[in-house]
């Protein structure tokens, strides 16, 4: 396969797989310069599958950065009128949108002034994307968009053609037929969330080394996977590559300690060997070899945020997991084994939209916070069960092999 | 210099200089993604000259293509409603507006069929624009943006270092003063301005070797040149380079023959030897070595196209002309020398704000197009004279000196 039909094909499970973009529908693709090899390539597949206008919304980090640098610091965070009014028209117009990962510079804001940085993220046009995105009204899928930068912080070298074997292998692009593999993946994921769904658990736990934790679960929520479908029966794949049976669990139930078996790369710092402890739902202890100071002043942004607002299933099966890389992109490493999640729930879960107040969403159990960080807790070494709510346990992994049927 | 230094002294050209960013005010870059560099250094100089907020609109021509190949057909040539509706306010808004040239690819779209790239242009955008800077709203610059794919159309090669030493010398960028350069220069071309409308000639003749042109004048159209003012006061550098003084002549009276001078590029085609022949102000003969198809398909596009829009003067003493170089942008090589254009004129050299019907611009000679087409006609061996009313003759231009004062 050549790079261009490589190009070619990734774009086209973008655009049926993920996005499944109809006919005559707009597609509004939102990506960084640095993509632009996927931008235009999606581009050709959405006008391919049908799409009236296919519109690519260019950003520039590095116009942030001069912002924060250089521009009035009581603008900083402003959302341009023009997109505001534009973006608050999607819910009725509801164009497919595609959005492009993988941060070519993610070193570029590292020297300014955290407090700055955080108040240059557009904050209306992210409050207005999360509430119409919670309402399904769309059909919407993340990708990556493979770069030297990105490269860089893998490999230590623009390596993107390794890059790309990774991708491919991750996002299934090397199968033989990728729209076939990605069929069969989401049937076996969706028969996994059916099984945790009809077993009814109560709880979770992890056992291994370092890790004995104890996740309670919410009665109400339940345990999604790959598929979503728009609120119009527009069936698609929010993540290309995802590997995850998830749900949101009760922010007052997780008791007990985990290590994560995985590096993780939060707000562009690594952090290695995280241990945490939870008391009462809510982290009151955590330990790092490196990096432990980003997550406390994450676990500070909110009375909220040391509580928990995801749990996720992966087994060693993850194709994620079989590229043996740390991608520095959450997209990708949280798809790599079983992870948990500090801060924001998932009101989705609950077959809720998104606009309950904050107060009767914790009412429900669902926890509300500014953050939301992922981070790795399973592996070969990780027993994970499932508690009914008399004690019983049933298995649901297994020397990172899926049990539960 | 170092190659960084020399990019933020130009985008400080650009932003004080040419577009004069006023404190407090909105800015628009328009360009091409392939101009990042040098967006993001006029984004920084524009903070630094106190803009609010700074926008850049990034644009792919790639897209484009994509949309003529593979879109609706009857879709092509959409402007995005949100554009236009934000667009529609900047006559109110006034923001600033800098656009950057420089094509990366000249030849992306040259295979396809030259109807649906024509009609791929987004009409209502460009009419928007067009009489909002004809009525004065902005201040507001074009500048290039030196990238590989346009040194390659020039050197067959991806010289930027050598295009960068070209644009440097054009934009007086290698002067150890260049905003004080750019104040002398502007200045002298007004002395010349100055001088032609004090002489009030009827006519302007250019006679050397296949040549023996004469342009009849508008006596309501003014000398312009280097500097513009809003209608609020600012004032501005539209091109940057210019090395022009420039009117709008009667479409109705020209007369003879001239041979162009130097090679011309136009929509993507370069143009070699180009002879034309002028009968009651029309353009009734074409021939060329290379390229006369493609001027004689412009002249088919209306029927007004074969007339004049512009007349502009130019002496050897260029900074463009010093480069030696035929860049293939017309910001750059209309100003090498003396030019005329067929199809659309300037109604701002008659003041007026392009609000006119089609007839009542025509009456008062001002031709109106879908076409603005420049061509090179100066040179050393071409004498360039003004007429009166009475017939007396005065040099204006000999041996490639301005002589007029």
């Amino acid at each position: 396969m050549t790079p261009d039909e490589r190009t070619r094909r990734y774009a086209e499970l973008t655009v049926r797989v993920g996005a499944n973009v109809q006919p005559e529908q707009d597609v509004v693709v939102m990506c960084l310069i640095e993509h632009a090899e996927i931008a235009r390539a999606v581009t050709r597949e959405a006008y391919r599958a049908g799409a009236r206008h296919v519109i690519v919304l260019y950003s520039d980090l590095h116009l942030r950065r001069a912002a924060i640098e250089l521009g009035p610091e009581e603008e900083l965070g402003w959302s341009p009128p023009y997109l505001l009014d534009w973006m608050s028209r999607w819910p009725d117009e509801r164009p497919a949108l595609i959005a492009l990962t993988g941060n070519p510079d993610p070193d570029l804001l590292a020297d300014l002034d955290p407090g700055l940085v955080g108040r240059a993220d557009p904050r209306e046009i992210r409050v207005l994307m999360g509430s119409a995105i919670a309402a399904r009204r769309f059909n919407w899928s993340i990708v990556s968009a493979p770069n030297a930068g990105w490269a860089t912080q893998i490999f230590g070298e623009p390596d993107v053609e390794r890059l790309w074997g990774a991708v491919a292998t991750a996002t299934r692009l090397d199968e033989p037929d990728p729209v076939e593999a990605w069929r069969a993946h989401t049937e076996r994921l969706q028969a996994r969330a059916d099984a945790l769904e009809a077993h009814g658990f109560d709880a979770v736990r992890f056992r291994g080394p370092g890790t004995d934790l104890t996740v309670g679960l919410l009665r109400s929520s339940r345990w999604m996977c790959a598929t979503f479908e728009t609120e119009t029966g527009i069936e698609h794949i929010p993540n290309l590559p995802t590997e995850e049976v998830f749900t949101t669990p009760d922010w007052r139930r997780t008791e007990g300690f985990v290590r994560s078996t995985l590096p993780l790369v939060t707000a562009g710092t690594r952090v290695s060997d995280l241990v945490v402890r939870f008391e009462g739902g809510k982290i009151v202890d955590v330990s790092a070899t490196a990096g432990a100071d980003i997550i406390r002043e994450q676990l500070a942004v909110d009375a909220q945020a040391g509580y928990l607002g995801e749990i996720a299933l992966v087994d060693g099966s993850s194709a994620v997991k079989r590229t043996g890389l740390i991608f520095c992109d959450t997209l990708f490493d949280e798809n790599a084994t079983c992870h948990i999640a500090y801060g924001r729930g998932i009101p989705t879960t609950l077959g809720l939209d998104g606009d309950q107040s904050t107060d009767e969403l914790l009412e429900r159990g669902v926890n509300v916070s500014a953050i939301h960080t992922d981070f790795m807790v399973g592996g070969p070494e990780v027993d994970v069960d499932g508690r009914d709510a008399a004690g019983n346990t049933t298995p649901i992994i297994r020397n990172d092999v899926w049990q539960l049927s």
